[in-house]
């Protein structure tokens, strides 16, 4: 039995009951991040590989793109907790013919990011590899005094609301894949996301009962969502915007645009729930909201997507 | 110009400028591990990649061996600062057609390591490559209201000790590429290594003054703190032991044993410099002493070893 038999959910219920605990494990895997204790406080720590030809291509990727990409995808999960991204420590797995005009300018882009939150890297790995380039980020952040938001807390009655762009990243990717390097806006969104930071402790402020960030597609992670905190989800799609560009790439491509706002991930938008009549400032939109039962619904119909899995 | 031509160095040279920093950063890149400010706290953070092939082969290395030393590489680093590890995230990049025996073996190895300092796993990411297995080890750890022990603190007049195993690794790596499979106690060495956890926070009480892990080699690692202090080593081998074992093998496959115990990595002993007339208690072993000057000195000798480069 191999793992792609068995893919990335069989491979999570064998590995998690072998992970040893520690007094420590304030919030343990199966989260955006976990939330660690140390002495005197607590530290969020998340952690997030790439892999070259999986999860970016040079052809499509500048080095300063992957750099920000590998950045933001993990403070994107320390946002999703209500905390902010501090420390990142990068493990870097590089072939021996690399350029390090490659590695420069992978560095610039962690650099940039990093500084839209002020995050430091304080740690890191260097190591030849036999292979394509592979990506190890590691963040830790800051609560700053706030509990963080798990997705287990969504509860009958609350209000479903987003933070951020869906199906830029999803429309960038087909677009790329049939050749074409337009429009310019999805495909640069592909390259590296935009991702609301402070939208995340304004969520925890807010008092949001559950958060995730959009990684793996909008409906396959407020199914996480709702299969963590035991409830149903109903959105409608009427706030999601299809932009002209978006609508044209789905025109030429031959493809229906809210597929990509469905099922697309890599955007790393934020998604939160919170009680009924919490007003909510933007960047947030209601979508929706959290009712009894299983499963999420789109537009009155429930949503058969399973989302991404990176094993098959 | 390609990582390869500039090396590890090199790289590191390129990089170190590049990277943000924070006012969370109490110990940046560049030690074993690195120290991050939380509120009302503070972490230890170290992080290291393992390639298949070129830091474990699955005909030489059983699953659980490759989570052991995965795990003990980095515990090591903490305990080089003097701290305790306790917490770990993991990434792993597998193969689809990777055995799920394998991927429970690992995390089996894994936990028995970390249980040995009570160490948890607490988030991880699990992606698949087309290539080899790729390893990325982040771990956390306490000082536990100690001051952390750089490499550079070194003084003239210290006393240089050492804890733990040396060349025993290098011994069974050895034997291996030779096509042996015994001695038995090498080879095991070299599967996984057997970390002098405890000695690491011991020597921050004694009032070490530097202090790293061997992973790279006896003399290369005296000289990251010889440099890194500003200083001179000397040290004699008399104290290092050339077991019965590593004579014989050494015999068979004609090389000098000693060359294992001052080149070898991966024993992950811990060696730290201590003020004079410190009493050091068992398992430290004083090697040596700091003076002025510049470089190593073995037996009186000045050693031209360069160390372990992983892009040359």
């Amino acid at each position: 039995m191999t793992v792609s038999d068995i893919g990335e959910a069989g491979l999570l219920e064998r590995v998690f009951p072998r992970l040893p605990e520690s007094r420590v494990t304030l919030l343990g895997p199966g989260d955006d991040a976990a939330l660690v204790a140390v002495r005197g406080g607590r530290v969020v720590a998340t952690t997030d590989v790439l892999v070259e030809g999986r999860h970016f291509r040079q052809d499509w990727s500048s080095p300063r793109d992957v750099g920000r990409k590998a950045a933001a995808q993990n403070l994107a999960d320390v946002a999703a907790m209500g905390g902010i991204g501090t420390a990142l420590l990068i493990g870097l797995a590089l072939p021996g013919d690399t350029e390090t005009a490659w590695v420069d300018a992978f560095y610039d882009g962690l650099r940039e990011e990093c500084e839209l939150v002020g995050a430091g890297v304080v740690g890191g790995d260097l190591v030849r590899t036999d292979h394509g380039i592979t990506i190890a980020v590691t963040a830790l952040g800051s609560m700053r005094g706030r509990e963080p938001v798990t997705r287990s807390g969504a509860k009958p009655g609350d209000v479903v609301a987003i933070a951020g762009r869906v199906g830029w990243s999803a429309a960038g990717l087909a677009v790329l894949s049939r050749g074409f390097r337009t429009p310019r806006a999805l495909v640069d969104a592909h390259r590296f996301p935009v991702v609301p930071y402070a939208a995340g402790p304004a969520a925890a402020d807010l008092g949001a009962t559950a958060m995730c960030d959009v990684s793996d597609g909008l409906v396959a992670d407020l199914r996480a969502i709702a299969v963590a905190s035991g409830v149903s989800i109903e959105i409608t799609t009427d706030v999601l915007e299809v932009t002209p560009q978006m609508r044209d790439a789905a025109t030429a491509l031959g493809v229906d645009p809210v597929r990509w706002l469905l099922d697309g991930g890599e955007d790393h938008a934020l998604i939160a729930s919170f009680p009924a009549g919490t007003e909510l400032p933007a960047p947030w939109l209601t979508l929706g909201r959290v009712v009894r039962g299983r499963g999420v619904y789109v537009d009155g119909q429930p949503s058969s997507d399973q989302g991404f899995d990176h094993f098959r």
